[in-house]
């Protein structure tokens, strides 16, 4: 078999893996596939540009259309990012038969659809496991692994920057801001660290593996999303005093057909396998309604890692064209997406409130869980040194989201309570 | 697409999950293979007996021979178990160009290059994800989510009943003996418990895993085994008392091509992901050069947890027949196989000495481990109330296994020494 002829569009720190990998393991994939597998041009903003990774003037290019347009390409590798553009040349190398790598997760959870059907429409294929967990195999073990499966719930630890965050002020009790600059300073956030820190860039991936966990397509929009900036030492302190971990998941839920599907920080107990994973490392928790509790742990980011996951698809796409199947295996979304309404959503919920001090407080608290059939699982009422005033702790039992929301809408009319300070949902 | 027909072989606790999934699911799988699963013949031993499922009669039968030579049934789902009986209808299965999907870990460990070629030779395809890890689909991610990596560790927990009995001990305080009578009236553990806590269960798994891990065949007789049967209520209070649980892993290695493979109860520090795995979950944790570490956990055993793995190797078969290219996707253990010797394993070890209670007892000690080269990370030496003698404990740096071995042999004749009471190897 001749040759598979790849093109790479972008050289940056993925870019730069998946071709230390190809190159590096030559005789390794060769045995897997049968034919060796070139990187044949390259993307690059600027041709000059020093690199620490010796590849041929020759190879580059800063034409994206010198790529796609070469009908010697067999594949296209797209680890450049972006959207709008990035999606015209991967429809445009659909159309001309090319095959597309891609671990863009920003493209696929906007136009996944779209792509996926322009792919079977070319009978070609689009494989894009880099763009959930780096170098976790979660993509293929959803669509595979559990294809036999109804999985019922997905939660998921998908962004490196807000668990490092989170882990060291949970560890070293540091300040959220602290920490932030000190995961800046070590390239684990962006100087602009908003899409992570909000949760934008774990509701993204939440929408790919809800889309293929449920089989029906989920749209970004319908992702319900609150981001870690505003949690504080305080509530972290509480959980682990509490035996939580305040972990940002995304929560991905199903219950007779109908799902929801969330981003927000939680309080995780301990005992749960997903309490422990700490730092930069990402989790994907599955629950199938057969399988059970199943986890995937491993690197969401880096070089390596995440081009582990590039190259692993550029195999399964080799091995395709060996076989003559390309374009035949995608999942298809086959459902129909119906959304859970906030009645319909249910969980525990951990509430922080600062009270007057004073006789029949959590008496008249209490009265408003009540009124509205929220039932407590746990109450603590305590002093503490930094607050003039009282601080009640509830967790809830299961109670639905619209119970919720009534109870703080009620809340903000109640004297007694000087602030809802924090509110999180609560697992494990 | 005619109705694809599944001759069952066994209708124990995995047949029976693998019914209840394959009727359960019948519109789910149907949307995803674009055709339906029939399940024609089950293979009983008794066709009388009362059943909790209701199956229709005519379709059980008590003669594999009736499902093997029937020319209607595409594949056979093999969950009776055994060896030479069973791998005999599996070749003769395969020569009739039917597909196999099965989970009998001892079949594969001892006959797996055997079966494999055959399924090849017949263009047929052969799937036995639920021989190992229960629920967790390892085997794909060894073949497809990590083809692009080298891996040159796999550490698994893959026998759930011996996990259970240390995570019981190691909780609950209770001894090797009660834990093993509870775990046999729980029906976690067999009336002849020796498969499960002698290692021999893990060995098999470990030859599955390793032999995919690193590409290798790799044959039972080539895992150092050592099971759980001699673990001291003593010993797991050290290991808590250092930092460590105690757990039965299966760990196989590579380093340039020279591979090891053994099960041995194992300290596990507490920080490691593998260490918090515990009752009868699994786990399989895999380092890659380039993915780096990764942990797939879930459960490894149980009729439904099976009976996942089983289906989605149905599913995978009936995709394959779809596309015409049964037989053609196995993986190859394409590498010459090279044992490391003792000389080349290298391990950090634990040792608990019972000393005589008298001055330069450490002294002694400590000159005939520098003699051999180990070098030691940590030593303890303290009174035991249960124990008139001294109690000695030391935790080696890496130190290769044959020097160890011969610590080991000239402790046999160091007077100081009443008894090496247990040598474990850590990890993590």
């Amino acid at each position: 078999m001749k040759p598979v002829k790849v093109g790479l569009l972008g050289l940056g720190t993925v870019g730069t893996g998946v071709v230390r990998l190809v190159e590096g393991h030559q005789e390794d994939l060769k045995s897997q596939v049968g034919s060796s597998i070139v990187i044949e041009k390259i993307l690059v903003q600027n041709k000059a540009k020093q690199r620490a990774l010796h590849i041929d003037a020759d190879k580059l290019t800063e034409d994206p259309w010198d790529i796609i347009r070469d009908p010697e390409i067999d594949v296209v590798v797209e680890v450049m990012g972006g959207i709008a553009d990035t999606k015209q040349y991967i429809l445009e190398a659909l159309s001309r038969g090319k095959h597309v790598v891609t671990a863009n997760k920003d493209l696929m959870a906007l136009h996944g659809p779209e792509i996926i059907a322009a792919a079977r429409a070319n009978q070609c294929d689009v494989l894009y496991e880099a763009s959930v967990a780096g170098g976790i195999p979660i993509i293929r073990t959803l669509i595979e692994g559990f294809s036999s499966d109804r999985i019922t719930k997905i939660m998921g630890i998908v962004n490196g920057t807000t668990n490092f965050i989170l882990t060291k002020m949970s560890n070293e009790g540091a300040s959220y801001g602290d920490v932030l600059k000190e995961a800046q300073q070590l390239g684990y956030a962006e100087s602009d660290p908003t899409s992570d820190v909000e949760g934008l860039d774990a509701a993204r991936k939440m929408t790919i593996l809800s889309t293929l966990g449920f089989r029906a397509n989920v749209a970004l929009e319908d992702v319900s999303v609150k981001g870690i900036s505003s949690v504080s030492q305080d509530d972290i302190a509480y959980a682990k005093r509490l035996g939580y971990e305040l972990k940002l998941l995304g929560i991905a839920e199903r219950q007779d057909d109908y799902i929801s599907v969330s981003v927000e920080p939680t309080m995780v107990k301990l005992s749960h396998p997903i309490a422990s994973v700490n730092g930069v490392f990402n989790a994907v928790y599955v629950y199938g309604e057969a399988v059970g509790e199943t986890m995937f742990y491993g690197a969401g980011a880096g070089e390596l890692p995440t081009a582990t996951s590039v190259v692993a698809d550029l195999v399964a796409v080799v091995k395709n064209l060996k076989l003559g199947v390309n374009g035949k295996q995608g999942v298809t979304a086959y459902k129909e997406k119906k959304l859970k309404t906030d009645e319909q959503i249910s969980a525990k919920y951990f509430l922080l409130l600062h009270v007057a001090d004073r006789a029949g407080v959590l008496a008249r608290i209490t009265q408003v869980f009540a009124e509205h059939e929220v039932s407590l699982q746990s109450v603590l009422q305590q002093p503490n040194p930094h607050n003039p005033e009282a601080e009640i702790i509830v967790i809830t039992h299961d109670a639905n989201k619209a119970a919720m929301n009534k109870v703080l809408r009620a809340f903000e009319s109640l004297d007694v309570i000087r602030q809802v300070k924090s509110v999180y949902r609560v697992e494990g």
